[in-house]
Protein backbone atom coordinates (compact mmCIF):
# COMPACT_ATOMS: atom_id res chain seq x y z
CA UNK A 1 0.00 0.00 0.00
CA UNK A 2 2.77 2.76 1.05
CA UNK A 3 4.25 2.00 -2.99
CA UNK A 4 0.79 2.81 -4.09
CA UNK A 5 0.33 5.63 -2.23
CA UNK A 6 4.15 7.02 -3.16
CA UNK A 7 3.08 6.03 -6.90
CA UNK A 8 -0.26 8.15 -6.82
CA UNK A 9 1.50 11.10 -4.92
CA UNK A 10 3.81 11.49 -8.02
CA UNK A 11 1.14 11.45 -10.61
CA UNK A 12 -0.93 13.95 -8.69
CA UNK A 13 2.07 16.11 -8.37
CA UNK A 14 3.23 15.55 -12.46
CA UNK A 15 -0.49 16.59 -13.01
CA UNK A 16 -0.95 19.24 -10.70
CA UNK A 17 0.10 22.62 -13.13
CA UNK A 18 -3.76 21.51 -14.58
CA UNK A 19 -5.46 22.10 -11.57
CA UNK A 20 -3.91 25.26 -12.20
CA UNK A 21 -4.58 26.05 -15.83
CA UNK A 22 -8.39 24.73 -15.27
CA UNK A 23 -9.03 27.36 -12.56
CA UNK A 24 -7.50 30.25 -14.68
CA UNK A 25 -9.58 29.39 -17.55
CA UNK A 26 -12.91 28.41 -16.72
CA UNK A 27 -13.73 30.45 -13.61
CA UNK A 28 -13.45 33.83 -12.21
CA UNK A 29 -10.39 33.43 -9.77
CA UNK A 30 -8.03 35.50 -7.51
CA UNK A 31 -5.87 35.28 -10.94
CA UNK A 32 -8.29 36.93 -13.35
CA UNK A 33 -8.35 39.74 -10.44
CA UNK A 34 -4.54 40.54 -10.99
CA UNK A 35 -5.25 40.37 -14.21
CA UNK A 36 -7.43 43.11 -14.60
CA UNK A 37 -5.52 45.21 -11.84
CA UNK A 38 -2.60 44.95 -14.05
CA UNK A 39 -4.77 45.68 -17.50
CA UNK A 40 -6.05 48.88 -15.92
CA UNK A 41 -2.27 50.13 -14.56
CA UNK A 42 -1.76 49.56 -18.10
CA UNK A 43 -4.36 52.05 -19.21
CA UNK A 44 -3.90 54.59 -16.04
CA UNK A 45 -0.53 54.70 -16.82
CA UNK A 46 -1.43 55.37 -20.59
CA UNK A 47 -3.91 58.06 -19.49
CA UNK A 48 -0.79 60.24 -17.72
CA UNK A 49 1.49 59.71 -19.81
CA UNK A 50 -1.13 61.32 -22.54
CA UNK A 51 -1.63 63.92 -20.34
CA UNK A 52 2.11 64.98 -19.63
CA UNK A 53 1.64 65.05 -23.36
CA UNK A 54 4.37 62.24 -23.48
CA UNK A 55 3.52 59.78 -26.54
CA UNK A 56 6.74 57.71 -26.59
CA UNK A 57 5.36 56.60 -22.72
CA UNK A 58 1.81 56.06 -24.13
CA UNK A 59 2.84 54.09 -26.32
CA UNK A 60 4.65 51.47 -24.14
CA UNK A 61 0.48 50.21 -23.55
CA UNK A 62 1.02 48.62 -27.20
CA UNK A 63 2.67 45.62 -28.33
CA UNK A 64 6.19 46.70 -30.18
CA UNK A 65 5.24 44.46 -32.79
CA UNK A 66 4.76 44.71 -36.74
CA UNK A 67 1.81 42.57 -35.71
CA UNK A 68 0.07 45.34 -33.77
CA UNK A 69 -3.41 46.74 -35.22
CA UNK A 70 -5.19 49.80 -34.73
CA UNK A 71 -8.71 50.51 -36.39
CA UNK A 72 -10.41 53.39 -36.66
CA UNK A 73 -12.76 54.48 -39.42
CA UNK A 74 -12.38 52.11 -42.38
CA UNK A 75 -8.00 52.43 -42.10
CA UNK A 76 -6.20 49.37 -40.69
CA UNK A 77 -2.28 51.06 -39.51
CA UNK A 78 -0.12 47.85 -39.13
CA UNK A 79 2.40 47.45 -36.68
CA UNK A 80 3.49 49.76 -33.42
CA UNK A 81 5.26 52.06 -35.74
CA UNK A 82 2.16 53.14 -37.83
CA UNK A 83 0.20 53.60 -35.12
CA UNK A 84 2.91 56.35 -33.43
CA UNK A 85 2.58 58.40 -36.52
CA UNK A 86 -1.02 58.12 -37.16
CA UNK A 87 -0.83 59.54 -32.95
CA UNK A 88 1.99 61.81 -34.12
CA UNK A 89 0.25 62.99 -37.35
CA UNK A 90 -3.15 63.45 -35.14
CA UNK A 91 -2.10 65.09 -31.97
CA UNK A 92 0.97 66.76 -32.44
CA UNK A 93 1.13 68.60 -35.67
CA UNK A 94 0.62 72.27 -35.92
CA UNK A 95 -3.39 73.15 -34.84
CA UNK A 96 -3.57 69.61 -33.33
CA UNK A 97 -2.93 69.60 -29.55
CA UNK A 98 -3.25 66.44 -27.34
CA UNK A 99 -5.29 67.67 -24.74
CA UNK A 100 -6.50 66.24 -21.91
CA UNK A 101 -7.51 62.67 -22.22
CA UNK A 102 -10.25 60.55 -19.69
CA UNK A 103 -10.79 56.82 -19.97
CA UNK A 104 -14.20 56.12 -18.29
CA UNK A 105 -16.84 52.51 -18.23
CA UNK A 106 -13.57 50.12 -18.04
CA UNK A 107 -15.24 46.85 -18.85
CA UNK A 108 -12.13 44.17 -18.16
CA UNK A 109 -12.95 40.86 -19.17
CA UNK A 110 -10.50 37.92 -18.95
CA UNK A 111 -10.37 35.39 -21.53
CA UNK A 112 -7.62 33.08 -20.92
CA UNK A 113 -4.31 32.85 -19.44
CA UNK A 114 -2.82 35.64 -21.42
CA UNK A 115 -5.80 37.64 -22.94
CA UNK A 116 -8.37 39.78 -22.03
CA UNK A 117 -10.37 42.49 -23.83
CA UNK A 118 -11.45 45.71 -22.57
CA UNK A 119 -14.46 48.29 -23.17
CA UNK A 120 -14.47 51.80 -22.67
CA UNK A 121 -14.71 55.46 -23.49
CA UNK A 122 -12.61 58.09 -24.18
CA UNK A 123 -13.02 62.21 -24.13
CA UNK A 124 -10.63 64.75 -24.72
CA UNK A 125 -10.50 68.34 -23.72
CA UNK A 126 -9.15 70.05 -26.21
CA UNK A 127 -7.91 74.29 -25.41
CA UNK A 128 -10.50 75.05 -27.46
CA UNK A 129 -12.79 73.67 -25.28
CA UNK A 130 -14.30 70.86 -28.33
CA UNK A 131 -14.30 67.70 -26.35
CA UNK A 132 -14.05 64.89 -29.11
CA UNK A 133 -15.17 61.39 -27.58
CA UNK A 134 -16.07 57.79 -28.23
CA UNK A 135 -15.51 54.04 -27.74
CA UNK A 136 -12.72 51.33 -27.97
CA UNK A 137 -12.62 47.82 -27.63
CA UNK A 138 -8.39 46.63 -27.08
CA UNK A 139 -7.76 43.19 -27.06
CA UNK A 140 -4.43 42.88 -24.53
CA UNK A 141 -1.96 39.84 -24.06
CA UNK A 142 0.33 39.31 -21.56
CA UNK A 143 4.00 38.84 -22.60
CA UNK A 144 7.26 37.89 -20.17
CA UNK A 145 7.34 42.22 -20.06
CA UNK A 146 3.63 42.35 -18.78
CA UNK A 147 0.14 42.73 -20.76
CA UNK A 148 -0.20 44.78 -23.99
CA UNK A 149 -2.62 46.04 -26.26
CA UNK A 150 -2.15 43.73 -29.47
CA UNK A 151 -5.43 45.46 -31.15
CA UNK A 152 -7.04 48.58 -30.61
CA UNK A 153 -10.35 49.97 -32.50
CA UNK A 154 -11.13 53.05 -31.65
CA UNK A 155 -14.27 55.01 -32.67
CA UNK A 156 -15.78 58.71 -32.12
CA UNK A 157 -19.08 60.20 -32.30
CA UNK A 158 -19.92 60.52 -35.81
CA UNK B 1 1.97 -4.04 -9.67
CA UNK B 2 -1.79 -5.25 -11.06
CA UNK B 3 -2.95 -3.21 -8.24
CA UNK B 4 -0.70 -0.54 -9.06
CA UNK B 5 -1.00 -0.31 -12.85
CA UNK B 6 -5.00 -0.38 -12.39
CA UNK B 7 -4.86 2.60 -10.18
CA UNK B 8 -1.82 4.86 -11.93
CA UNK B 9 -4.33 4.21 -15.23
CA UNK B 10 -7.75 5.48 -12.86
CA UNK B 11 -5.59 8.23 -11.80
CA UNK B 12 -4.16 9.08 -15.07
CA UNK B 13 -7.85 9.18 -16.42
CA UNK B 14 -8.80 11.52 -14.03
CA UNK B 15 -6.35 14.20 -15.27
CA UNK B 16 -6.69 13.53 -18.70
CA UNK B 17 -8.94 16.48 -19.86
CA UNK B 18 -6.08 18.82 -18.42
CA UNK B 19 -4.41 18.23 -21.45
CA UNK B 20 -6.51 18.68 -23.40
CA UNK B 21 -6.92 21.83 -22.10
CA UNK B 22 -3.24 23.18 -21.77
CA UNK B 23 -2.96 22.17 -25.55
CA UNK B 24 -5.67 24.42 -26.21
CA UNK B 25 -4.18 27.14 -24.10
CA UNK B 26 -0.85 27.80 -25.23
CA UNK B 27 -0.16 26.28 -28.48
CA UNK B 28 -1.55 26.71 -32.08
CA UNK B 29 -3.35 23.23 -32.26
CA UNK B 30 -5.75 21.98 -34.63
CA UNK B 31 -8.18 22.64 -31.82
CA UNK B 32 -7.40 25.74 -32.74
CA UNK B 33 -7.79 25.60 -36.47
CA UNK B 34 -11.02 23.37 -35.86
CA UNK B 35 -11.74 27.04 -33.92
CA UNK B 36 -11.62 29.31 -36.78
CA UNK B 37 -13.66 26.70 -39.27
CA UNK B 38 -16.72 26.85 -36.94
CA UNK B 39 -15.78 30.98 -36.27
CA UNK B 40 -15.39 31.29 -40.02
CA UNK B 41 -18.31 29.36 -40.98
CA UNK B 42 -20.28 31.95 -38.04
CA UNK B 43 -19.34 34.75 -40.12
CA UNK B 44 -20.48 33.32 -43.70
CA UNK B 45 -23.58 31.90 -42.20
CA UNK B 46 -24.22 35.51 -41.12
CA UNK B 47 -23.44 36.99 -44.75
CA UNK B 48 -25.61 34.58 -46.64
CA UNK B 49 -28.67 35.75 -44.29
CA UNK B 50 -28.04 39.46 -44.44
CA UNK B 51 -27.90 39.14 -48.08
CA UNK B 52 -31.59 36.88 -48.32
CA UNK B 53 -32.32 40.35 -45.94
CA UNK B 54 -33.42 37.90 -43.02
CA UNK B 55 -32.24 40.03 -40.33
CA UNK B 56 -33.69 37.12 -37.33
CA UNK B 57 -30.91 34.68 -38.96
CA UNK B 58 -27.82 36.97 -39.22
CA UNK B 59 -28.69 37.80 -35.45
CA UNK B 60 -28.07 34.32 -34.67
CA UNK B 61 -24.55 34.65 -34.70
CA UNK B 62 -24.83 36.64 -31.70
CA UNK B 63 -24.85 35.74 -27.97
CA UNK B 64 -28.35 36.04 -27.33
CA UNK B 65 -27.89 38.27 -23.88
CA UNK B 66 -28.11 40.97 -22.42
CA UNK B 67 -24.54 41.44 -21.83
CA UNK B 68 -24.02 41.45 -25.94
CA UNK B 69 -22.25 44.75 -26.51
CA UNK B 70 -22.53 46.34 -30.07
CA UNK B 71 -20.05 49.61 -30.49
CA UNK B 72 -20.13 52.01 -32.97
CA UNK B 73 -18.86 55.72 -33.27
CA UNK B 74 -19.85 56.96 -30.05
CA UNK B 75 -22.36 54.34 -29.04
CA UNK B 76 -22.26 51.43 -27.06
CA UNK B 77 -25.66 49.02 -27.63
CA UNK B 78 -26.08 47.06 -25.05
CA UNK B 79 -27.90 43.51 -25.44
CA UNK B 80 -29.29 41.10 -28.24
CA UNK B 81 -32.68 42.82 -28.75
CA UNK B 82 -30.79 46.92 -28.76
CA UNK B 83 -28.59 45.21 -31.91
CA UNK B 84 -31.39 44.06 -33.14
CA UNK B 85 -33.40 47.26 -33.25
CA UNK B 86 -30.23 49.06 -34.23
CA UNK B 87 -29.73 46.49 -37.61
CA UNK B 88 -34.01 47.11 -38.33
CA UNK B 89 -33.73 51.25 -37.81
CA UNK B 90 -30.96 51.11 -39.64
CA UNK B 91 -31.28 48.94 -42.77
CA UNK B 92 -35.71 47.97 -42.87
CA UNK B 93 -36.50 51.31 -42.39
CA UNK B 94 -38.62 53.29 -45.56
CA UNK B 95 -35.46 54.26 -47.97
CA UNK B 96 -32.93 52.81 -45.93
CA UNK B 97 -32.52 49.13 -47.64
CA UNK B 98 -30.20 45.96 -46.54
CA UNK B 99 -27.95 45.80 -49.68
CA UNK B 100 -25.38 42.98 -50.56
CA UNK B 101 -23.08 42.48 -47.62
CA UNK B 102 -19.34 41.09 -47.66
CA UNK B 103 -16.73 40.24 -45.00
CA UNK B 104 -13.21 40.37 -46.39
CA UNK B 105 -10.12 40.54 -44.63
CA UNK B 106 -10.25 38.10 -41.87
CA UNK B 107 -8.28 37.43 -39.48
CA UNK B 108 -9.30 34.89 -36.87
CA UNK B 109 -7.24 34.92 -33.73
CA UNK B 110 -7.90 32.25 -31.20
CA UNK B 111 -7.27 33.21 -27.51
CA UNK B 112 -7.68 30.28 -25.52
CA UNK B 113 -10.07 27.21 -25.45
CA UNK B 114 -13.52 29.03 -25.37
CA UNK B 115 -12.40 32.64 -26.74
CA UNK B 116 -11.25 34.36 -29.88
CA UNK B 117 -11.01 37.41 -31.37
CA UNK B 118 -11.78 38.69 -35.68
CA UNK B 119 -10.65 41.50 -37.27
CA UNK B 120 -11.77 42.35 -40.69
CA UNK B 121 -13.75 44.41 -42.91
CA UNK B 122 -17.50 45.28 -44.31
CA UNK B 123 -18.54 46.40 -47.23
CA UNK B 124 -22.50 46.89 -48.31
CA UNK B 125 -23.53 47.71 -52.26
CA UNK B 126 -26.87 49.39 -52.16
CA UNK B 127 -29.05 49.97 -54.65
CA UNK B 128 -28.07 52.97 -55.17
CA UNK B 129 -24.97 51.92 -56.25
CA UNK B 130 -23.15 53.91 -52.83
CA UNK B 131 -20.95 51.25 -51.39
CA UNK B 132 -20.83 51.80 -47.26
CA UNK B 133 -17.81 50.22 -46.11
CA UNK B 134 -15.48 49.88 -42.87
CA UNK B 135 -13.65 47.99 -40.25
CA UNK B 136 -15.05 45.50 -37.36
CA UNK B 137 -13.57 43.71 -34.41
CA UNK B 138 -15.20 40.51 -32.72
CA UNK B 139 -14.76 39.07 -29.84
CA UNK B 140 -16.24 35.19 -29.60
CA UNK B 141 -17.09 33.05 -26.49
CA UNK B 142 -17.62 29.38 -26.96
CA UNK B 143 -20.86 28.34 -25.45
CA UNK B 144 -22.52 24.79 -25.42
CA UNK B 145 -24.46 25.71 -28.60
CA UNK B 146 -21.36 27.04 -30.74
CA UNK B 147 -19.33 30.38 -31.10
CA UNK B 148 -21.18 33.74 -30.64
CA UNK B 149 -20.11 37.41 -31.12
CA UNK B 150 -20.59 38.69 -27.45
CA UNK B 151 -18.71 41.88 -28.68
CA UNK B 152 -18.54 43.86 -32.24
CA UNK B 153 -17.24 47.10 -32.95
CA UNK B 154 -17.91 48.42 -35.82
CA UNK B 155 -16.49 51.93 -37.87
CA UNK B 156 -17.11 53.02 -41.14
CA UNK B 157 -14.70 55.17 -43.40
CA UNK B 158 -15.44 58.91 -41.69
Amino acid sequence: MRTLFIFSCFVLFLFFPCGSLISGQTLTTSSDDGAKVAIEHVLRTQQEAWNRHDIESFMQGYWNSPKLTFFSGATAHEGWQATIERYRSRYTSPGHEMGKLDFSGLRIEVLGADAAFVRGSWLLTMPDGKTPHGLFTLVFRKFPEGWKIVHDHTSAAE
